[in-house]
C-alpha cells in the first residue's frame, strides 16, 4: 500500500479545530483560505504519494555517490522529483511574494512538508535546509542580498545548507574556528571545515548557498565572536547567474544509520569567497533563525516517519494472519486472524495513533501561533503566538522525535521477524527517524533550551500564558459531562506541569544541575500536556460534529483514540513529574572514573 | 578502547550476592568453585575481548555471502576465531561430562555468553544456535542419537540450528505445513521451506544439526500434530562422520538491519532424510526445550548489548570535549569540558548502569535457581527453582531487551551526530540489539506466556513463591537503616506488582482480552520489581563490605547507582500499574477499519 496523506486529519485540525477561516481577514492569510488550504495539501499529498514515495527505497539502498572531482550525485530519479517539485512551485510555498514565493502561512508549510517528509525524509532534507536557508537572508541579508539569492531559493533553482559544526565543535559553537579574513572588496575569505552538512553539496541545482557561520580574524572568543556569511558554490555574475566556482567543496560523505538517500558532507572551506550576512560578530542570532525554523522542520519528521511507519504496521496487522482472536474468531474463513485481533498489536497501533494525531495537531496549533506572531495586527495576539512558537518549539522538536523513534520502533515490532528485514520498508523508517533525536540540537540540548532559557524568557510570559490558556479552557468546561474526562485528563497534566514548574522554581536556583538533571522529563511533561490539550480539542470539535448530526466514523474514531489517549498516555505525566522531583543529586553523585 | 569484560561484576554478583560457594556440596557444582568460576570467566573475557570483537565490525560491514552452489561464507576471520573457541573448548561449557563437556551450572554459561555477544553478537548466535540443538536431544534424543551427535555439539565439531519457521507461520506454529514421510527404515522424508533460520548455512563447521519441526503425513491439525525432527546437513556415516550430502540447502539469506554477520537463511528441505526426536506428535514440549534455552540466550543479548553500548558512551562522554559543565569548569585547562559533567548526559548514563548491573544480576539469579531447579537434593529448593526459571524466563527475555534497545538508542543519543555515523561502533550495538525483541518470539508473544500460562501454572505457585521470597525479604529488613530505602522501594514495586496480579484475576475472568491488552505493562512492573530486589541484595551486599573495611569504590559505586534506581527508575512501577489497570477496552474499542 503506498503512503496515505492524511489530508483528511489535516483538514479536520485547520477548519474544525483550529478554525483558520478565523483569520482570513488578516492579509498574510488572504490567500489562504481554507478551501485553498485544502486543494493545495490534497495536491502536496499527491506529489509525495506518487512522485516522492516510491523514490524513498531507492534512496534509502543507493545512498549518495561521492566522486573525486568533489561532487555528489543523489540516487537514481531523485533530479527528476526535483526537478517536478521546482515546476510544481513547492519551493516557494512560504516565500514572500515578491522574491516569487507564495506566501503561504507556516502552518500550511508545516502539514506540506509532514507529507514530504513521511513520503521520502531524504529528499525533503534538500528543499527543507533551502527554507533555513531563505530564512536566514531574508530575516539578516542586505537588500541586494535578498535580491540576489531569495528569488532563486523561492524557485528552487539554487539551494541552501547551514554550514555550523566543526569536528571539535557541536554544540559548543563558542568553540568554533574557521575563520574569515575580510578584503578590499567588502567580501570575506573563508577557511576552516565542516562537517555533517546535510545536502551540503549534490546535484539537484545549479547553485549551493552555503550559509556559513566563522569567526572574523580578531573578533572576540566564544560565541561572541562570530560572523554569518554567504558562501555560494557557484559565485553570482553580474546577471545573478552562477559564475566562477568557489573554493567551497565537499571531502567526503559520512556513512549513516539512514537517511542515506541525502548527502551528508564534509565541507572544506579553503579561502572561499564569502559575504556577510547582517553585522559582523552577530551571527549567532541569525543561526538561530535558521536553526528555529530547522528544529520545527525536524519535528514534523517526527510526526511524519512516526506516521509512515504507522501506516506500514497498520497495513502489515490488517493482512498477517497468524492466531486467533481471544474473543472468538473473527476470520473463521480463514486459517487464522489478521494479528490486528490482537490486544497487545492493538496496544502498539493505538499508542502510536494517540501520540501522532495529537502530536500533529500541536505542531499545526504552534505553527498557527507562529503565523500569527508574525502576521496579527492584535498586539496581545501577536506577542503570545511569538511565545509559543519559542517556548515550544524545544518541546516539539525533542518530544516528537523521542515518539516519532518509539512509534517507528513499535510499527517495527508489528511486524515481527518481517519488520527486521529490508523487504519491509519499516527498517528504513526507524533507521531514518533516529537522527531527528540528533541533530539541529540534540533532543538533551532542547531540554536545556526548555528550562534554562525559554521557561524564564520575559519573566515566564510565554509558560504562564499557556497556563492561563489552559486553566481558562478548563474553567470554561466546554462540551459538557461528555467532555469532562477529556477535561479533567487535561487539568491533571497541567496541574502535575505546574507542580513541576514550581518544584524547580523552588530548587534550580541553589542547585544550577538540578535544571538539567530534570531537562527532559520535564520536557515531556510539557509535551504531554500539549497533546492533552491537543485531545480535549480534537474530542470536543469531534463531539460537536456527532451532536450536530454527523454520521461519518472519523469522528467517532477520534474520540476513541482520545479516550485511549486519556486512559493508557496520560499517566505518564505522573511518573516524568516523579522524575523531575527526584533532584540532580541521584544524577550528578557518581564520580566520572566510576562509571 | 576494545571491549571491557564486566568480569569484577560477575564476580561480585556470584561471590557477594548470590553466594555461589553454598551450592559447592552439590555434584552439579563440583567443578564451579568460585575460584574456577572467576579464572574461566577471566578466561572468556579475554577470548571476547581479544578474538571476537575485533571482528564485530568486520562482520557488521561484510555480512555473510550466499553462493549459487547454495554455500554461505561468513565474514573474514570468523572461521579461525570459530576453530580458535573450539580449541579452547567454549562449546562444551555446559554440556554433560560424559558427551566430552565440562559440565559449568547454567549460571556460568549465562555470564560466559553475555561477554561473547557484548563482543560479538553475531558470531555468538552460531555457537548460541547449537546450544539449542544440544538441549533439544539431550531432553528428548534416543541413546544412540545423543552418543552421535552429543559429542560433535558440545566439541563444537558441528553445528546446531532450529528450523521452526514458514513464510506463512511463525509465532502460530499450529499452521505448520513442512511435511515429514516415513520410512521403511525408520527414518523419514522431511519437504518444506523455513525461513529466518538463524546461522542455518555457513563454513564454521563439518556439519549442520537442523532441528526442524514438521507434520507427521496423517497427523491431527494444529499444534497437536508436530514432531521434531534431526536433519543433518551431512548425514552421519557408519563410523559417525559427515558423509552423503542431504538435501536441505540455503536459498538464500535475508537482508537485515543488523547482525549482518549471521546468516538468516531460508532453509529448503527437499525430502531430506531425517529422524524423530521424541515421540510423534509431541515434537512442540521438545521445542520448548530449546526456546527456553534460546530465550534465556536472548535475555542475555538484551543486557550484553546494553553493555556493549553503554560501554562505547561511557568513553565517547568521557574524551568528547563540549560545552561548560553547570557547577564550574571540570577541566579548566582545556577549551571544554568533557560531556560526562552535564546532567542529561549522565541521566541516560546513569538510566543504563542502573538498569543494565540490576538486569545482569536479575539473569543470573534467575539462571542460578534453574541450576538448582535440575540439581538439588532438596526438592523444594529444586522446585522454586524450576518455578523460578519457568515464569522469569518470559520477562528476562521480553524487559532486558526491550531495556536493552533503548539503552544502545541513549548511547547513540550520547554520542549526538557521531552516533548516527558508521564511524562508532554505537550503531551497530543498536541496529543488532533491536532484533533480540523480536526473535524467540516477540516481547508480546513473552508477555502473553507471562500472563496467560506462566502465572496460572500450579495454582500461581511461581509467583505466589516469589511474593513470599520478597516479603521474607523485606520484613527481615536486612542491613538496618542504611539499606531502609532499597528495602522500601522493592516493597513499593512488590504492592504494584501485586495490586497489578489482583486486578488481573479479577478482571481476567470476564473478558479473555483483558490479560492480553495488559500484558506488556504487567511484565515490565514484575521486571522492575526484579531489578529492584536485585538492587536491595546488591546494596546489602555493598554495604557489608564498606562496613567491614572495604576501600574499594566498587561498593560505593554499587550503593550509588542503586539510589539512582530507586530515585529516578523505580516511579516507573506506578505508571505501568496503572496501564494495566486500564483495561481492555481503550485497546480494543476501535473498529479495526477504522485505524
Amino acid at each position: 500500500m503506498p503512503y496515505q496523506p492524511p489530508v483528511r486529519e489535516f483538514a479536520f485540525l485547520l477548519r474544525e479545530v483550529l478554525g483558520l477561516e478565523r483569520y482570513a481577514n488578516l492579509p498574510a492569510f488572504a490567500d489562504a483560505s481554507i478551501d485553498t488550504v485544502e486543494q493545495v495539501l490534497e495536491e502536496a499529498g499527491r506529489f509525495a504519494a506518487e512522485v516522492l514515495s516510491p523514490l524513498n527505497r531507492v534512496g534509502d539502498r543507493e545512498g549518495c555517490r561521492w566522486s573525486a572531482d568533489f561532487s555528489v550525485a543523489t540516487p537514481t530519479g531523485f533530479k527528476a522529483a526535483y526537478d517536478a517539485y521546482v515546476e510544481a512551485g513547492w519551493p516557494g510555498l512560504g516565500a514572500e511574494a515578491e522574491f516569487g514565493g507564495q506566501a503561504l502561512p507556516g502552518v500550511v508549510g508545516v502539514a506540506v512538508k509532514e507529507m514530504e517528509c513521511a513520503a521520502n525524509m531524504a529528499f525533503a532534507m534538500y528543499p527543507g535546509l533551502s527554507r533555513g536557508a531563505y530564512a536566514a537572508i531574508s530575516h539578516g541579508g542586505s537588500d541586494e542580498q535578498k535580491q540576489l539569492y531569495l528569488p532563486k531559493l523561492a524557485s528552487g533553482e539554487w539551494a541552501g545548507t547551514m554550514n555550523l559544526t566543526e569536528p571539535h565543535c557541536g554544540t559548543d559553537l563558542g568553540l568554533l574556528r574557521t575563520k574569515a579574513v575580510p578584503q578590499a572588496d567588502g567580501s570575506y575569505r573563508i577557511s576552516g571545515q565542516k562537517i555533517w552538512i546535510s545536502a551540503g553539496e549534490h546535484d539537484l541545482t545549479d547553485n549551493i548557498v552555503h550559509l556559513v557561520l566563522a569567526r572574523i580574524e580578531g573578533a572576540p572568543a566564544g560565541t561572541k565572536g562570530i560572523s554569518l556569511f554567504i558562501v555560494p558554490k557557484f559565485l553570482p555574475d553580474a546577471t545573478g547567474a552562477p559564475g566562477a566556482r568557489n573554493s567551497v567543496k565537499c571531502l567526503g560523505l559520512e556513512e549513516k544509520m539512514g537517511i542515506h538517500g541525502n548527502a551528508t558532507c564534509v565541507i572544506a572551506h579553503e579561502e572561499a569567497i564569502g559575504w556577510l550576512v547582517g553585522e559582523e560578530n552577530r551571527g549567532l542570532p541569525l543561526m538561530f533563525v535558521m536553526m528555529n525554523e530547522a528544529r520545527i522542520g525536524v519535528a514534523v519528521q517526527g510526526v511524519a516517519l512516526a506516521d509512515a511507519a504507522y501506516q506500514a504496521a497498520i497495513e502489515f496487522a490488517r493482512e498477517r494472519l497468524q492466531g486467533r482472536s481471544l474473543s472468538g474468531p473473527k476470520n473463521p474463513d480463514g486459517p487464522a486472524d489478521p494479528i490486528i485481533v490482537h490486544p497487545d498489536v492493538r496496544r502498539m497501533l493505538m499508542d502510536a495513533k494517540a501520540i501522532l494525531e495529537a502530536g500533529r495537531a500541536f505542531l499545526l496549533w504552534t505553527a498557527l501561533h507562529g503565523d500569527l506572531g508574525e502576521a496579527s495586527p492584535d498586539a496581545a495576539v501577536a506577542e503570545r503566538g511569538r511565545d509559543y512558537m519559542a517556548l515550544m518549539t524545544p518541546v516539539l522538536k525533542a518530544f516528537l522525535t523521542d515518539r516519532g523513534f518509539l512509534i517507528a520502533s513499535d510499527a517495527m515490532q508489528v511486524h515481527g521477524g518481517s519488520g527486521f528485514t529490508e523487504h519491509f520498508p519499516v527498517s528504513q523508517f526507524l533507521r531514518d527517524s533516529r537522527i531527528a533525536m540528533i541533530y539541529e540540537g540534540t533532543n538533551g540540548v532542547q531540554a536545556l533550551d526548555l528550562v534554562g532559557r525559554k521557561l524564564a524568557a520575559d519573566g515566564g510570559r510565554a509558560l504562564k500564558g499557556f497556563f492561563d490558556e489552559v486553566d481558562a479552557y478548563v474553567a470554561a468546561g466546554p462540551g459538557g459531562e461528555s467532555q469532562k474526562p477529556f477535561v479533567e485528563g487535561l487539568a491533571k497534566a497541567k496541574a502535575d506541569l505546574q507542580e513541576a514548574t514550581l518544584w524547580l522554581m523552588r530548587n534550580a536556583m541553589s542547585d544550577p544541575e538540578v535544571a538539567g538533571a530534570a531537562s527532559t522529563d520535564y520536557l515531556h511533561l510539557m509535551g504531554l500536556t500539549g497533546l492533552a490539550y491537543m485531545w480535549a480539542q480534537m474530542a470536543s470539535a469531534a463531539q460537536g460534529k456527532i451532536d450536530a448530526g454527523e454520521t461519518d466514523p472519523f469522528y467517532g474514531a477520534k474520540l476513541t483514540t482520545g479516550r485511549y489517549f486519556l486512559a493508557r498516555v496520560l499517566p505518564e505525566t505522573a511518573m516524568r513529574l516523579a522524575k523531575v522531583k527526584a533532584g540532580a543529586q541521584p544524577v550528578m553523585a557518581l564520580p566520572a572514573e566510576l562509571f
